[in-house]
């Protein structure tokens, strides 16, 4: 699956490819199991159109995480395309990443269940425990390529130092981030709502490009 | 997995090939969580036999998700067999795709639980609801093919043009034909599920033939 | 991941691998899955350890499934073996087993449910349906097997006729099997269970033998 | 995905990558099924935030089984990294390793219902499950152990000996452990978790080294 791998000397811990494997394994099942957070109402005769509709809040956050989990994907296709080998330092960062992926489902199911209609100070708890859970994550994010950024020979012909050291520090702003919206969610939750979303397009764009140098290595080192 | 990724530069997006094994996770977990939806019914002694007759609406649109879900991942494999290159737009016009098959468990617990008793309104709403749901993933696949077919430096050799073309027609017509039985649900539900069951056996059957040249082509590269 | 394939000439259809790789995550989702049927009792103060001790049923009801989905895997992987090539047929009739796999964790649960304590006729509807499930699932078994059977070209060098038409065989004689164990539940329910767990035993050890020919053949080819 | 494999004659039994891509599949879909565990809290007008807090067991019992769980499935990866052939003996250990990883998330669901609240002798039981679970976990891994080690012929160039006999001793030393923290159970339950999560802690740290001539023969065999 990696051509990288098959020239590299083998070691007993877990191969690259059986951590992407299990990674992606992780990300693609906590992903398909938010559906089952969307329960199907018990309607009243003739009332099923109206009571769907009503739903709306479950298929918002259905949406986002599922953008949300699928931009982590993304992200962590890219750091494990600066990875060579795979120590336990690296392998235990990125199961502890996994294991706030796996808790994704729950705080996108109390944001479906408390932002309408239970009460203002229900729907600040529920936007603040999704902001949390996006903390953490960010947390991990910035433990696994900061461990990369300390760890050189780890990674790939392609781990160009900057790039590394880029993605770290745009990790820690994440937190920073999601730390200013999880505060808000405590004054004015729908606005950190709104702050969530902006963050998750922000990561569909701000990728750190690989610069020009560190691509065509890449380019050449596989022909 | 794939001889054609090995001889591509690499970049460092997620390869093709991260993309297909993810895709085919969502795939298999959406599948199978399908029979979540059935719940063992609570039966009066020596009522169980009864009452899982009863179930016959739980258990055809078990059979007729099952059977959409694969028709999808067969094409979804069909597209891919063109595809050489993953950029962004690729990327997440994918996501949005694997998110509409991940929501089907929803729809198809609405059509076992409304699809019989709850009266001719909530007939229509959950027939309806599934018909929208196809909709936006013909919509979702119509985006995909374009995408192709708008940007031919992502496709392999074997991406005749002309069959990607004719791909993304018969995506839109989807689009159309949901659209049609769907429309058909608020008058006639039950005809409007079979013409949903019908549109699934015409997929197994409607997949464009690649022209002769290009399968020799693919043959002949191969060897 | 199978040195055949990349020897093969590509066709647009889902590869083999690709076919295996679905396969296989239906088989683990459907064996994962089966826990979820087993529900945290609400045991009164002091009776949690007499509670979890009553769902014994339970506790059975997940061994034999999960051994019966293990055995079908080991089983759908000895067919592999002998294809090198998919075609449509094949395709939507490994669909079809699969949508009998994905279906296993819902008799598992009636099992679970009604095996004790609901009376005798509650017993044999629930004996009978998994049973039920048993016959289609060898039903499709053997069309897999036989469409290998009438088509030789879709085989590898390894698919020895006499071992494909032997696993035809094997896999028809199932059907009778479960037939006859299935028309036991409605006498003695009991037995019927016992003979169920016979057959996934028998099935460990009964998997046809590949002829000292056929196995010769594929050392050498591989070297 | 694995250079061995390729170099192994083929064998008619499910391949090595098969087995560990379907055992990757289980660990991640087990891994993943623990969140549903955590159910949305039915919270009343303000309180959503407290009783978010009150679920601290269900957080801590999801933490311990994720690790748990990652770190045997880190411990699976370093078992097969010692294989080089499947035998029969050594699929049905290893389906029954999966049938007890699979099972996992249900003691865990236990131990976050009855931690609290529920009274001593309920909260001896779950804690007791729990533990009964991990020892059956170490039983399977016994087998899988002692198997290699007294079928040398399965093993890879990588199979010391010695290496295999120290991980059969280790998985026998981790019965008697999780024994002894069971028995625990039966006295002082909260001192047995602190012996769960102490053990897990050890099993990230005490994976037995391999030998410099082992690792050496490693790197020069795919040089």
């Amino acid at each position: 699956m990696d051509s990288i791998e098959d020239t590299e000397p083998r070691t007993v811990g877990p191969s690259k490819g059986r951590v992407e494997a299990f990674s992606d394994g992780v990300f693609a099942i906590a992903i398909t199991l938010l559906i089952l957070e969307i329960r199907v109402p018990e309607a009243e005769d003739g009332a099923l159109w109206n009571d769907l509709l009503r739903l709306w809040p479950s298929y918002g956050a259905y949406a986002v995480s599922f953008l949300t989990i699928g931009v982590m994907w993304v992200n962590h296709h890219h750091l494990m395309a600066f990875v060579a080998r795979v120590d336990r330092g690296l392998l235990y960062r990125n199961l502890a990443l996994l294991g706030v992926v796996g808790f994704i489902p729950f705080p996108t199911a109390l944001l479906a269940e408390y932002i309408e209609g239970h009460g203002l100070a229900n729907q600040r708890a529920a936007v603040g425990a999704y902001g949390l859970t996006m903390i953490v994550l960010s947390i991990a994010f910035t433990f696994l390529w900061s461990h990369l950024d300390r760890h050189p020979e780890l990674t790939t012909s392609y781990g160009d130092p900057a790039v590394i050291r880029g993605s770290t520090v745009q990790a820690a702003t994440a937190i920073a981030a999601y730390a200013v919206a999880t505060g808000v969610a405590f004054v004015a939750p729908i606005v950190s709502l709104a702050i969530y979303a902006l963050l998750v397009v922000a990561f569909v764009f701000a990728r750190p490009t690989v610069p020009k140098s560190a691509a065509r290595r890449g380019d050449t080192s596989s022909q």
